[in-house]
């Protein structure tokens, strides 16, 4: 029934993929390639057939599973709450906050027909969703008491790129989740934005061990449509920062011309205060840079959806069902002690195979169980990080294993950090600051004045741009602008990003 | 700071709207209007700024995320597993199954722009997604070793309405899941089509307490693209059915033009056979028209977000405190027995109207505690489905909670099913099945002759269309069309339809 067709040619390709199961480069050679190679080979995503836009496959989606439960659970302990919006927003809705509009409106997917039929009004594919949630709080919120109201989204958008595609970093749709809040006073609403902050940083630092600087965006930088943009930025092993997540201070800028009311205490109208924040499967892409290795993925236990793999080794048929069922003890162990174990069972590959497969994905330990550790009452515990190896009586398995797990995340988090204090400098000199970014890149802090065309001046000259102004971090005493040499306002962070 | 405006008309408003919280009409009496309000008064859905799309509310939210929660745990143990594709389709590929692109055409909003550049290819947004997964199938599997691929996503699809929005029901976007496997064999591929049906089965009928019917859909009624598909039923009180979900075969009408081939255990080339299934936010707007009163939502204690209410009954402010203590207590025992519950402390509202809020809401469980009740070390249970009270021991509390549920969810069971069988009718009469659907409405199992002629002529004379062929009833030896008095090949069961 089947259609058959030569093989020879099929034969052959699959051979050369199974070789290829490896990564060929070096991390610290080639970084761009190193990293498309580890995206596509531990198969997290992958390009598709339409240009600019990713598949997530099931092994990225079970690490934004963990990032989502993780950030959602905290968020609702604070009482936000799910709902889902629409997909496409009408163009006169997109429009209603000017400069919003003209912020999105270049990378905006339009929507011109349904059917063969030609709408009567565009639709954009929503690049975010400000604009059509805010109409829908104008007709929810009436009093103070529907004050504050704490919504977020777990949802994709779109936005055409003009640039190549990088998997997580950079594609025309992403996953993300966007929250959206109106409160009663503006003292509420600049509390919410920095209390997200911090929910973030928690996210990035305590899940993905990745750690960051946080800071206000310039003016230049900030959100279109917001009063101020407060950020979270990671450096890269290559010298680029990334830009891990926002939350905005609204202020009313959006309440006005959504007419956004509510009924106070006081017995009067008054608009609400706002607030938007949002992180995206950008930092998937950020922590496979900040941890990978020349195996390939290093996934930090905490988030990794498999923290532990079994592989029984296996020689003899004779011995392969007792090994399986201490394998199977195993896993039940370690599950009921509350972590995340895969049993690798499948026949058809070798140990060794199975060691690189799961060195290739990321898993943080391994553990590995043959006659021979049977016979001691023992298995054998193999770190992803290190590669070290440590013989475990079975008897005391998951307090080692848990162990294992804690040490790794808390190394990975120690190197991250080594790192990130090498790669931030600080001068007062514009040629070091230049040479700084054109050699070794990373964060380089300097006092700037505040106005926009010395921002603009060294992105020009160096590529570099204000990541931050931090909030507790001040220019000295009569220190200048490291462009034009007048007073210093701030003490800013600039960095190539991604 | 705030701007400040008259608020006399805002305050008479708010007065109408507060007034307006209960149902206004019979759910015998009008069931369109009775479904809309409680749609919008439950806070499950809201109309939007975009025709023809609605918004889910955190109170739908949760619901859909407890049906999520359930499938997605069924099928991951049958090992299914998620992944996320583009939202946006190049013709191109949308074209590749002529049928399925014929079928879906007319509905599919196109994306012809983005920011101010034509696109040299349109890009269909998602009216589901074969063509776009299977393009990705046609990249991952090589051998008979990636078999089966079982995958499953969480999105939305659009599919322009020209009828008019009932939330739920209809829409122009909507939330749903649709799974897509590739299988070495049509036997695999089959049984998975019907795995599924059965696991749908177990979401409407454990989950939801909606009875359905399953079979095949006719030649006429099936998935464009599809070899066959199958079908659960529901009906609702007013005569029409609803379809709850489909399970499509595909076998190899997807896995030819798309080039979907794999190597087999014969070291041969063979096309895989391949499935795809959905079902959507619809059941819930299905659960809502099956078990809701005059009084609001009631929802099944399975599905429901929050199974029990605990209302404090706070007469004196200096009892409060105590009240309040004993409800936290509370609180604690029930969540930590399990259950899903919210302590309703607002002190801005009465326990009045507390009750009818949470009655709207379709909490199927509420505890009412006063100081009364402490003093007896009792509770008062209420059901929300009979309004029947009892009073229970605190030291109790735990199992007559999970009782009470338990006797909702069978009561709630018994009378839906109870329904149906008054609801389905049989007949060897033209002119009969003509009446009870023009009179009666429900499904009228008739035996049929298989020629689209007669089905078309039922539509056209009735609006009743055949929802299902049901797997294991037959037409009676010698049994002759309804329509044509030639024999009867199948017992089908037409119904008007939403």
């Amino acid at each position: 029934m089947n259609e058959r067709i030569s093989s020879k040619k099929f034969d052959e390709t699959r051979s050369r993929e199974e070789d290829a199961l490896g990564i060929s480069v070096k991390k610290s050679e080639d970084l761009p390639e190193w990293y498309t190679q580890v995206v596509l080979k531990s198969e997290l995503a992958d390009y598709t057939g339409a240009k600019g836009f990713i598949v997530l496959r099931p092994n990225g989606f079970d690490i934004w599973e963990q990032i989502k439960q993780y950030f959602d659970s905290k968020i609702k302990k604070t009482g936000h709450r799910d709902a889902y919006f629409p997909t496409l927003i009408p163009e006169s809705l997109l429009k209603r906050e000017s400069q919003h509009f003209e912020g999105f409106t270049p990378e905006v997917f339009w929507v011109t027909h349904s059917g063969t039929q030609q709408l009567s009004e565009r639709y954009a594919v929503r690049p975010t969703s400000e604009t059509i949630i805010h109409d829908s709080m104008s007709r929810w919120i009436r009093s103070w008491r529907d004050l504050p109201m704490l919504l977020n989204v777990w949802n994709s958008v779109l936005r055409a790129e003009i640039k190549s595609t990088k998997p997580f970093i950079r594609s025309a749709e992403f996953l993300w989740q966007e929250g959206h809040t109106a409160h009663a006073s503006e003292e509420e609403a600049e509390k919410e934005v920095m209390d997200i902050l911090l929910d973030y940083r928690d996210v990035m630092q305590g899940l993905l061990a990745i750690p960051v600087y946080i800071g206000r965006k310039s003016e230049m930088e900030k959100f279109v449509g917001a009063v101020y943009t407060t950020t979270l930025e990671a450096m890269m092993p290559d010298g680029r920062a990334v830009q891990m997540g926002t939350s905005h201070h609204l202020g009313q800028n959006f309440s006005k011309p959504f007419e956004i009311r509510f009924l106070g205490k006081d017995s009067e109208l008054h608009f609400v205060w706002q607030t938007s924040w949002g992180i995206s499967w950008r930092i998937i892409g950020a922590a496979i840079m900040e941890h990978g290795d020349d195996k390939g993925l290093i996934l930090p236990p905490k988030v990794a959806p498999i923290q532990v793999v079994i592989i029984p080794i296996i020689f003899s048929q004779a011995k392969s069902t007792e090994v399986l069922n201490e394998c199977r003890e195993l896993e039940k162990v370690l599950s009921g002690a509350g972590l995340r174990v895969n049993l690798d069972s499948r026949d058809n590959y070798t140990p060794g195979w199975k060691y690189n497969e799961w060195e290739l994905k990321g898993v943080p330990l391994r553990i590995e169980i043959g006659p021979r550790d049977i016979a001691k009452r023992s298995a054998i515990l193999v770190r992803r990080d290190t590669g070290e190896k440590e013989s475990v009586l079975l008897s005391d398995i998951a307090s080692a294993a848990k162990n294992k797990l804690e040490d790794i995340q808390s190394s990975l988090w120690n190197s991250a950090s080594e790192r990130l204090r090498k790669q931030t400098q600080e001068t007062n000199s514009y040629g070091e600051l230049k040479r700084i970014i054109d050699s070794e890149g990373g964060f380089v802090k300097a006092p700037w004045c505040g106005s926009q065309d010395c921002e603009k001046k060294v992105k020009e000259e160096t590529g570099a741009d204000i990541r931050l102004i931090p909030f507790d971090e001040k220019p000295g005493l009569n220190s200048k602008c490291i462009v034009c040499d007048k007073g210093a306002k701030h003490l800013v962070y600039f960095a190539r990003a991604y």
